[in-house]
């Protein structure tokens, strides 16, 4: 059996009888019920997850960042030049970038992987070269959705299990939380693109400026979009009913029906990775945190495979990208921050740490009306 | 000089070149600009605060939770009975509250002020019985707003000048983030009296469920407010200009003409300290994270008596209450988290901490494009 059968096998739905005991405890706690609002729900679905009340602490936490590049820059989406991606890389592996300086606050590790590079790294000289980085390459950068699938089916299944052994390894490693992050110029047309795919919007709903870009410019990129999806055959609403029935989770694009294909044919081979390390944490059972509109649109592949895997996925917060949100409002996921991000690297999924972790510290260290004598309302 | 006008003049305006650099920084860090969204904001108000850039990480962090009875519980506002007030109390010194759990995971302290609590505290026994607590009580509870002023000018003067003193205390013991809490049953029916006092709005749109009461008791509740507007003039817009011309930040309600007098009118004790311990953050120019409703309604109290505290405040979080979204308009503040919370104690301020203390590692940490070797876009 492939790492991905066996990996999918492994993706069991929540316990409700954990759930339902962090609900009653959630009741009992001395404060009003409902007050805790979103994090009252999340540390339900902890409990699910974990089969016990209270769930572990969701930490200690792990960031990866899987790196690549993508074909499709050659049609001039964004300002920003390919190297960049690369350069990155290195700025993470120096400890540079704004996920490094938030994972460090909160004592979170990061590990880069270079599943999809374009470039030969630049990853400095001395003896710590090139620490922290895990070389996974699949291959140097995708090639162009608007004339050929972005990868092959082989490409697309090595990347995933790439982000599968990535989440293995953490946890393995003694991680309890597992934080999705990315880096790859372009990655937000491969992310529209899939976006549609697998929801049955259009392109139009969800193609932003991603890091940046004009009128003009957005207007090419959605058409961009727009022609890759007709190549593939992934630009109409398919005859068939949802193929998730999960109450806010219908998936009803063209691309559920060949979810591989759909990724193959329009992805990134860091999305290929993130589906594959959410995938990874829900058979795990730990929860993955979802940072934005990249992790977004990778996580509409990881339900597509094995809707259950949704249970280990928290959205950390909602981008400013249009595409993030018609995800979000497909996978039934609720951000916990909105402060109009759009940087990624795993951003918004570091920031929402301490609210996941606060959910569960509430369900363990609270006392009830009944063990610390105070009244309930009458 | 009271303490209280001390204070007042010793609030200046932001530093504007501090605040300058701090934009410009965030400009040549290895992001798009404008990527971290309301985080960048923030990093520039604290940099102005601070009068340097990067500023000073906010850390250590205190809560400071105030806690105060309300006479205007006799008139049925909730179902909690008020001597819930003083077993929560008890609840924080032995750390068994919600906010106790959220301070412990990031390691702030919780001290717990008695400024109006109607009950003799039930601190338990032992050597540390009643460690933590701060013993500032004014009176034991306000008087029925809707019979007489809640309070006299002086005691509202005393409980301000308790906050001042507690947000100067946690300073010189070396604290460089202080947060607002709260408790007291009833208080939420104080803030929708203020808020609508200081912003003109009427009593519907401001008064809100709480902790939970029906719709019988929310249209009760919504009366007893009207009621007590009316019965200290403090229901009518005046016909005057705002009086502070700072965008965003008009307070145009009756009671910014006598801000003291509104207060004592139709405060709470605890709602008097807050505001008192906003003046006191702002004074000595370290910021202040604001929970939710009550602390909102306060800082009305605090921006009509210097515009310029503002500066030094942070909105926590969006209340479900309606009079919080009210306040934060008026008060030209973005909240940090919105996760339908409505729990009050700080809960929604220590949520917030990481956030705040994040937008400053951004400034701090993060390389440049230059310095990263990093190539700016096109």
């Amino acid at each position: 059996m492939s790492l991905l059968n066996e990996t999918l096998a492994a993706i069991n739905p929540a316990d409700a009888a954990a759930a339902a005991q962090a609900r009653d405890r959630q009741a009992r706690m001395t404060k009003p019920t409902g007050s805790l609002g979103v994090l009252e729900d999340l540390s339900v679905q902890l409990a699910g997850l974990a089969g016990e009340c209270p769930p572990p602490v969701p930490e200690p936490a792990a960031v990866a960042v899987f790196a690549g590049d993508h074909g499709v820059h050659a049609q001039s989406v964004t300002p920003w030049p390919q190297e960049v991606t690369g350069q990155m890389v290195a700025n993470f592996l120096a400890g540079g970038a704004v996920v490094n300086a938030f994972a460090a606050q909160l004592g979170a590790s990061v590990t880069v992987v270079d599943v999809g590079v374009g470039t030969v790294l630049p990853v400095g000289e001395g003896p710590h070269a090139g620490e922290g980085l895990l070389d996974r390459n699949v291959r140097r950068g995708t090639r162009d959705m608007t004339e050929e699938p972005a990868m092959t089916r082989d490409e697309a299944l090595a990347a995933i299990e790439v982000g599968i052994t990535v989440a293995r390894d953490l946890v393995a490693a003694g991680n309890r939380a597992l934080l999705t992050g990315d880096m790859g110029i372009a990655n937000t047309t491969a992310s529209a693109a899939l976006t549609a795919a697998f929801t049955g919007a259009d392109a139009a709903a969800v193609t932003g400026a991603g890091t940046g870009v004009d009128a003009e410019t957005l207007r090419h990129k959605t058409d961009v979009v727009r022609r890759a999806l007709a190549l593939h055959g992934l630009d109409a609403a398919p005859a068939s009913a949802p193929v998730v029935d999960t109450p806010g989770r219908g998936l009803a694009g063209p691309g559920a029906a060949d979810p591989i294909g759909a990724l193959a044919a329009v992805g990134g081979l860091e999305h290929a990775a993130i589906a594959g390390f959410v995938l990874g944490a829900a058979a795990a059972r730990v929860p993955v945190v979802l940072d934005g509109v990249i992790a977004g649109s990778a996580a509409l592949v990881a339900a597509s495979l094995a809707p259950a895997c949704l249970d280990a996925a928290v959205a950390g917060h909602r981008s400013t990208e249009p595409g993030h949100g018609v995800a979000l409002a497909h996978l039934g996921l609720t951000p916990l921050v909105d402060l109009s991000l759009r940087l990624g690297e795993g951003t918004g999924a570091v920031l929402a740490l301490p609210l996941v972790q606060a959910s569960v510290r509430a369900l363990r260290d609270v006392a009830t009306f009944d063990s610390a004598g105070v009244t309930e309302k009458q």
